[in-house]
């Protein structure tokens, strides 16, 4: 079965029966099933993750978004994470069956449609961008808000990919398509900083590293260790396994050696079939001989 | 949520009525879902694999053997697979989140059920067995229905755990509970069958290997090498990259490399997992990171 995930984010970390109402919109369109949904109130800000065929969930996120447009005032928002709108991003993200390329296009039509059916200005970003400055987030949402709000209609740089040159109440959305981000880090048997900030820097693409890797190297206090922490922001074209394998050898050099990793959240089964093929040279092996993924009719 | 495996054999693989009937009397079962199901004629057999929460396992198979009773005439049975009764063998499999203990425990209630509301015979084996003798259910099923039919009532080592000391045309049935069969054999990166043949025997159980591999070497004359093919009965305790490792390090010793491995069939999550885990030596990941694994509602 052909499956995307979702991972909306909420402007409203506080309001629970606001919450609730958000979280229904999506609960209710038959197929969707959510995995994670937490509301900050610090940042005030709701992160929702969910999964569902691919036009569940763009009914689901359009409905969402209608009601957070409904329910979330912006000129009221404060909040410590950055944001522009009642609903602030919307990545796709492909599952089961899927390409990133579908997700695009999924991004688009729903993009589309908030656009012209909620009046709500929408910035394609990431794989999903139609002007290359627009794949980076941080890029669109500068001046959150209030600043993109005053720019809008003047600055042509503001202006959006569908829906309203203004903002309204509800704000600007990102909606976007993304491969999912496997959070991996591997601990090593030192407590010196500067060798972690060393094999980071390596392994990671802006050191010169591997193409799908952000990395940085942080201090374990309280195990008197060092970590190399990363996103692998494609773990099909940059596996777990030639980063870890990378890193222990990039350790061994200043005889150090590797003594644990873990993943943070959820990772795709294909990341761990993927390490598991390499490392028993598996032939052939497909994720459906895997008995849990056939359950939910996932093939 | 806990969930078993059951892998039910019946006697018919011809009658495609007969074969729907009982194949409807499994899926009619709320929370039920087959994995597989295949008819063989020259066995005359089908052979089943469904998944369920516990309580819809036992009804399931209860009803599925109910239905058999009432379809298959054992008397009028002929099949080159070995075979006892209209419902031959009625295995009880962990999954999530559930445990060998709690199969025997499902394996003689159903046993129990079947044996006193159908008046079928039931012998309980492998895991579940009362009588050490019926672990093996070669050693219940010698004689075949025929032969087991003749000394019903008079031979005592053939008195059922369940249900009359006689025959009927259903037959008997073997109710058990067993881990999961993880198929895995390593292909070598020679031609030498004899090769092979010493690996497979240090690595298995009989030959003082490990406790819960059984392996055999065999030749793959298309591809011009050898392989060690195996059945690993408890990838839980005898986990695949240990068997894996050993026979690399065998191999290398004849200075023979492995040149892959092959899982025919289904595996459970846990034991690629459990493969990442040793290879990139995770800490504290659980199967519910694995997204598929959570679709399902799979905790």
């Amino acid at each position: 079965m052909k499956l995307v995930m979702c991972v909306p984010n909420f402007s409203e970390g506080k309001d629970q029966k606001k919450i609730d109402a958000i979280r229904a919109e999506i609960e209710n369109v038959e197929g969707t099933k959510i995995l994670f949904c937490e509301a900050d109130a610090d940042h005030n800000r709701l992160d929702v993750t969910f999964v569902a065929p691919i036009d569940a969930a763009k009914q689901a996120a359009f409905n969402a978004t209608k009601k957070a447009a409904e329910l979330i005032d912006m000129d009221q928002h404060k909040g410590e994470h950055p944001r522009m709108g009642a609903t602030d991003v919307v990545p796709f993200v492909p599952i089961t069956d899927t390409t990133l390329e579908e997700c695009v296009k999924i991004a688009k039509e729903v993009g589309k449609k908030m656009g012209e059916e909620l009046d709500i200005p929408v910035y394609l970003y990431e794989a999903a961008a139609a002007i290359p400055s627009r794949k980076n987030l941080a890029k669109i949402r500068k001046g959150e808000y209030e600043g993109i709000k005053a720019e809008m209609g003047k600055e042509p740089s503001r202006k959006p990919d569908f829906g309203p040159d203004r903002m309204g109440k509800a704000g600007a959305t990102a909606v976007g398509a993304r491969m999912p981000l496997v959070a991996f880090n591997v601990n090593l048997g030192t407590n010196d900083l500067k060798i972690a900030k060393k094999i980071a820097k390596s392994v990671r693409h802006s050191g010169g590293g591997l193409r799908y890797v952000k990395a940085m190297g942080f201090e374990i206090k309280e195990r008197n260790i060092v970590q190399v922490s990363m996103n692998l922001v494609n773990y099909q074209k940059t596996p777990m396994y030639r980063v870890f394998d990378m890193i222990r050898r990039e350790a061994a050099r200043y005889g150090v050696s590797v003594i644990g990793s873990e993943v943070v959240g959820l990772v795709p089964l294909d990341a761990l079939v993927d390490s598991t093929d390499y490392y028993l040279r598996l032939e052939e092996f497909k994720k459906n001989q895997v008995i849990e993924n056939c359950l939910w009719g996932g093939k």
